[in-house]
């Protein structure tokens, strides 16, 4: 082996037979003409998208290994040629550069039809990895592969469920472990450090390997960036650099529970009346039916022209200020397609921003049982008009936050009128519709007022959402799509940068015979309270799901939960600000804080609330106590002020006292007193 | 293009940029370095057995165009080089010519770590394919991909039904359109060709493409066969001359039904006795629990050591002569599995007969609560013993046939005899089986004396194998595993040389809640009629399932089926002893004798028994009147003679009279007359 040279913490090494790349001494590349690091080939896929979930098949006719490769040197960078045949043709170029303190691997390709790339990064088979956007199954990836497309994120999550059984038979619907709203090529490793891949297009990163990953992408990725750091904190602020950082909450967010309700103006006040009768903290009001609503098969569903309802919502523009003078905000609702028989419709394809189909007619996507156009990103106008539909329909009109809903559903036969690969711009829309609502509400002035709250993401969403949503789980307990499925979801995504998360409390998705416990709802308000915003909703058929008010021991019970919310809210804003600053997320992995524990890194269904909270929300039903782990330190059980040190341990976990631990030591011991006495 | 020369048929044309290779006209290969019809690469494959069951996964790291050609010609044979790089080594070589009037493509790879293989052979968009073993699902292949690797069929076969999901999930058993106990590389084209592929790795035969088919196999094969004729017939007359044909039934088959009976001489006495009072004309007896039982959950399970069981059936070595001297044969059953609590299983172990583990001991095969030895068939003398074992305990007993159950369980991770790779010998198996029970029964002299049926099969089993029967069937009315299914399965392993098959009549399999209905069972035995065998089974378990003799209805109509059954032999008779002499099966697709008619080709749940008769079995439940094709003739309904001249057409359908017709100039007119007034 004979190492050309090193600068800036980066080795190209030329091996006999190929070569090595170490970055801060951390091995990345090794390749050989035995064992090559590097593919390239030709594959026809077939993607079919029903109501965003896709079906999507590959059929790879040409896999070619890189096998030979020259390395050349140049100040301080590489530039290695690859060649799939001794005497071939170069195929690939890569050069190897360290940029900004990141190792750069930036890739060329030399023939028209290569589409299809496979690169191995060495691993270690002890090592773990984590991130891809946010994973709602496994926290830790290693041991199996992750497709990253947008797209629904399932119903049941799990071929072993019926729900999923019932889901995909009837709707194509049922999903898998990997199936998430929002997939990011950029994971991070125990080994201490990130790896982002530059692209857009489909990908699949394979950790099922002992000594490499094998990240493939359906395209020649434009680079890759690695990025070392001494501890974990220190890689998650690296990425949030390199990412953007997310801005802080509005204040009134710490006021209360944000409450779900649908139904008119005449219901939320009265709803309103009864949650300050029952003493619940009430911060808003979150009014998805604002701009109407329409009933289909899988539940209410809303008209999806995005204005003023008067007629849903009678003098909601004097109610609105009226509300906020009370303390409460109003919410609303919006996503990126408009449905055919609205107003806005009609305007957008006139002005021609809505996307085409191969005809050159607008396509219209169907979104079960109504079609909508979908307003076209790639059309600068079409992106102002729509922003402005923002900031006229909404933020003018008194909004102070909506879900920004959607964003997955971008078919892949469109025609868009920049002209771009629609399968190469599917995972790029959720982006461009987080940046829509950004610029809106930044050009309005009314950044760390307003909050959007996101399910869709990918590469770039991290400054762009103010704030994300579990997405649409089940309203059971199922690991792959219940309650517990929102943790790793909220660990996986704060990895790679969005460290704001939050869950519908209660689930959305009541289909199959699947309906809403009392028990459900309160135990996933007891974890809502520990988490940066507390938000309810009605699910998809209300009827058939238990509600906050649906008895007064619950009623009593979300009192005493947002209660617990509003008074911790002291110590929550202080993480929301520490992930503003430095991109450390609110709920975090137990190994953030104690790397020498190896236990701690397939804790999945625990988080760290903060360096001084550690939550273990109880995902089970009919539970009266709950197992689970402390990494060694002082821990204070927040309820019976009991200390322990580390280590599995059982403590009793009564609805309304989930089992919730603070360190002894922490500056907030105080305030958390205060909140173990309520 | 160039023509290099025209031999025997076969004309090898040098193009531009590769070749083309015709035989009697038919285009088979078409190879330029645009469009290659030659792929080799590298695969590490996964695979994982439960009880049959394979979970089989292939990494495929290398698949490399062989681009590059090169043709020589002598004495009208050529060699084909190919490379994967124009400046590269030459990866494989082809050997084309022609060998007894077919076209051979002889292989020989040139490295060694090519373990994939992918060959396009041409195809027009418009041409149907059928064969691949016995095909329970698809009868016309095109438009699928079909695995082929002899397994459990799987119990429910369709992914969107509540018992397969319910198999899956619980025993990892449900299986799918392409499982089936007897695959085979070799399939019949409607351009009149049938093409075979010497091989015994796994394959995957890609019927999805408009212009080629696409055949996978995990290993460069031997040669690959291709023969033309004018007629389907005469495509199975080549065929059954390449792979051998099948003896004559013994006449005692056509004495009646052979009923399945199990509990001991008792049991058979009284149900023998039964059945004469009652008029059911029966073959024989057949008792799968001679040897023993044992009670598992899935159902009645037989002890698996080979061996008269005297407890069970006492007096049986008595009994089978009284019982033949009344015309009622005795038949058993044998799998090449010996069960550890065995007699069998010790004498083989201790012989260093049974197939070992990595680890030198005993490999013991799961099946389902027992575990078993498996007979290395690969040492001579396991065989040999194995047959004397047939021959000892079972033909010099006084057996008349016997079920010669499975075959498809050799796990891939065993150790062989002969040190061959079980990975090649795993689909091999069922041939060496079926060849076991040949030799016994063949150097015993009994060949068309004794019947042995059998589920599994694969390349060569045509030769071997008496008779086939469609395995396991829920006992249901499912396309995919129900009575329909064994209509496809008869005509697909048909066409390529097994053209005896009966079924289960009932089907066999009462999971997760299927039972079976007094209706199906009488449906089948409808159909059993017109079939070269009737026999029924009791079903794995036989509480949960309506009997032959379960009231006066259903044994009332087993006396008109039967009587059916031996009035209708004659022409049955002449039908087994053309599929013994030309290879032509006794069930046939229309298209066989309707080849002008476009409509015959897609017909998978109606058959020609034999040339003059035609059967389309009600297959669903709660039908007064079935609606069925007739391809352009004089026919005749069997049951009311009335006249039909072609088209689709409607039929009363009650229960005993199935939608049977007869040619109006069949020389067998006569005896079609008798059975339609019985």
């Amino acid at each position: 082996m004979s190492s050309i040279s090193m600068s800036k913490g980066l080795e190209v090494s030329v091996l006999n037979q190929g070569f090595e790349v170490h970055f801060n001494g951390v091995l990345f590349l090794q390749h050989t003409t035995e064992h090559p690091a590097f593919y390239v080939g030709y594959g026809e896929e077939s993607i079919d998208m029903y109501r965003g979930n896709f079906n999507i098949k590959d059929y790879v006719s040409e896999r070619v290994a890189l096998r030979y490769t020259q390395v050349q040197e140049e100040n301080g960078e590489y530039r290695i040629d690859f060649r799939g045949h001794e005497q071939g043709e170069r195929v690939l170029s890569l050069q190897v550069k360290v940029e900004s303190e990141r190792l750069k691997l930036e890739y060329t390709k030399h023939d028209t039809k290569t589409n299809r790339f496979w690169v191995r990064i060495a691993a270690d088979p002890t090592e773990k990895v984590y991130g891809c956007g946010e994973q709602l199954s496994h926290f830790n990836m290693r041991g199996k592969n992750f497709p990253l497309w947008t797209s629904e994120p399932g119903v049941g999550r799990n071929k072993n469920s019926y729900i999923t059984w019932q889901a995909d038979v009837k709707d194509k619907a049922g999903g898998d472990y990997y199936n998430t709203n929002f997939p990011q090529p950029t994971y991070v490793s125990t080994q201490k450090y990130y790896c982002h891949t530059e692209t857009t297009a489909y990908a699949d990163f394979d950790f099922r390997n002992d000594s490499f990953h094998e990240l493939q992408v359906w395209e020649v990725p434009q680079y890759m960036l690695f990025e070392t750091a001494e501890t974990y904190l220190g890689l998650v602020e690296k990425i949030t650099a390199l990412f953007g950082r997310q801005p802080e909450l509005p204040d009134w967010v710490y006021n209360g529970v944000i409450l779900g309700i649908q139904g008119g103006t005449h219901v939320v006040e009265e709803k309103l009346a009864k949650a300050e009768e029952k003493g619940i903290k009430v911060a808003g009001v979150w009014c998805q039916d604002w701009q109407g609503k329409r009933i289909t098969s899988f539940g209410k569903r809303l008209m999806w022209n995005w204005a003023w309802n008067p007629q849903e919502y009678p003098e909601l523009d004097t109610k609105i200020p009226e509300w906020k003078s009370k303390g409460v905000r109003f919410l609303g609702y919006i996503n990126p397609y408009v449905a055919v028989e609205g107003e806005l419709y009609k305007e957008a394809e006139q002005k021609g921003y809505l996307a085409r189909n191969q005809e050159g007619g607008t396509y219209l996507v169907d979104f079960g049982e109504f079609y909508c156009g979908v307003v076209d990103f790639t059309n600068e106008q079409a992106t102002e008009w729509y922003k402005q539909v923002i900031k006229d329909n909404m933020i003018d009109f008194g909004l102070d936050g909506w879900m920004a809903d959607f964003g997955e559903y971008l078919p892949t036969d469109v025609v868009l009128s920049d002209g771009s690969d629609p399968k190469l711009m599917h995972n790029a829309w959720p982006t461009m519709w987080a940046k829509t609502n950004y610029d809106a509400v930044s050009e309005a002035g009314k950044l760390g007022e307003i909050v959007y709250f996101m399910r869709a993401g990918y590469t770039g969403v991290q400054k762009y959402s103010t704030m994300l949503w579990g997405g649409d789980q089940s309203v059971d307990w199922s690991l792959d799509d219940g309650l517990a499925s929102v943790i790793p979801a909220a660990l996986s995504s704060g990895m790679i940068g969005c460290g704001l998360h939050h869950s519908d409390i209660g689930g959305y998705t009541s289909l199959h015979g699947n309906k809403r416990s009392k028990e459900l709802l309160m135990r996933w308000a007891d974890m809502g309270a520990f988490t940066p915003m507390m938000r309810t909703h009605e699910a998809n058929r209300p009827d058939d799901c238990f509600q906050y008010d649906g008895d007064e021991e619950t009623l009593e019970h979300f009192a005493r939960m947002s209660n617990i919310f509003v008074t911790i809210a002291p110590y929550t804003k202080s993480l929301v600000k520490e992930n503003a600053k430095r991109g450390i997320p609110v709920q975090r992995p137990l190994f953030m804080h104690y790397e020498n524990d190896p236990k701690t890194y397939d804790i999945q269904y625990q988080y760290l609330f903060g360096k001084d909270m550690l939550v273990a929300p109880v995902h089970q039903e009919a539970q009266t106590e709950w197992e689970l782990y402390l990494p060694e330190d002082e821990w204070i059980h927040l309820w019976t002020g009991k200390e322990y040190r580390g280590g599995t341990v059982t403590v009793a976990a009564p609805i309304g006292q989930p089992p919730v631990f603070y360190r002894k030591d922490s500056m907030w011991k105080d305030l958390f007193q205060t909140v173990g006495q309520l």
